[in-house]
């Protein structure tokens, strides 16, 4: 056995830890405390092989779109989770995930650092049917998780009808299908108060 | 679309948010709060990734190693977790966990209830060269995470070696590397007070 190689790939898995301390805007089911991204990733790698047949694009790999979607969070274990709806932290959250890629992924042995570099860049860039159907998935979570969790100090003033839907579009390059379901959802939260009317 | 198949999937896919609530007897970094299930299913379907080429077995299929991990700890929802050293909660685990994983894939559609119940099997018996390194990538991240993390108030009197050791054997099943790795590990706890030398 190579011992450095497992070494350095120990390192990595140990670092990753920290996921599960970087705290996301939406509640788990009691409201005890925020969803953290750890769990929230375990949420959608499930959800994508439950709705896999919803992609737009047939003979897809969901085994590459749930590595994707292992991966994609760990960025955040140094640039922090950025609120979708919070558009002065969304304007430098690419340039400070992508050194955050780069420090986090050099931990591993450089075959699996280039490796998990190249999953994460896909995912970013949505520019394979796996990438853009593990992005619908990303998004449409917390949308699912919003209408049935609900969290009473989400934002002040919610976030409007208009913006999630602008913001959420990209379910749309993934699957029409979640798409139809994303927005019978922001409509659902609308009435319900959880997002203004305008 | 078939709308009541979506319905389905989404009930079940709403029903998993309660896996975040399962909390395990390892704390997260910041002993802050204990590790849930879910976040620890994200962890060592991500371990699995990176130590895949330390199974015994090669040729493995990894990504039913990962949907294996990503699935395993689902009837936990019902069954809550077993802390794998109270050796009463132990005897009826099986049993319990069984009935959970029946009422919880029900509400599935019929095709995916059967595959994620045999998935679900297949981890259980440990019948496969993929169950056995999901098996021993299952048993080992709680060592890693003991050892890095500790816990002030994990057992009083702490596990003694001998009992640990037993019950993570089954690593040997999945990868002698990662075996050696385990030894280890356990070794260093006990070093650190963390198990009793008995």
């Amino acid at each position: 056995m190579n011992l450095e190689r497992l070494e350095k790939q120990m390192s990595f898995l140990r670092e990753i830890e920290k996921l599960k301390l970087v705290y996301r805007r939406n509640s788990v089911l009691d409201r005890s405390r925020q969803e953290n991204s750890a769990e929230h990733s375990w949420h959608i790698a499930l959800m994508a092989l439950v709705l896999a047949e919803h992609a737009d694009e047939e003979d897809i790999d969901i085994s590459k779109v749930v590595r994707q979607l292992l991966v994609h969070d760990l960025v955040e274990i140094y640039a922090g989770d950025t609120w979708l709806y919070d558009e002065a932290a969304m304007a430098d959250k690419e340039e400070k995930e992508r050194a955050s890629a780069q420090e986090l992924f050099a931990l591993l042995p450089s075959d699996q650092a280039e490796e998990f570099q190249m999953l994460w860049e896909e995912f970013e860039t949505r520019k394979s049917p796996e990438a853009k159907f593990a992005a619908a998935v990303d998004a449409i979570q917390p949308l699912i998780n919003f209408l049935q969790v609900g969290a009473a100090d989400y934002g002040n003033p919610p976030p409007a009808r208009s913006l999630v839907l602008k913001s959420k579009a990209i379910i749309k390059e993934g699957s029409e299908k979640l798409w139809d379901l994303a927005q019978k959802t922001i409509d659902e939260c609308v009435k319900r108060g959880l997002y203004a009317n305008a």
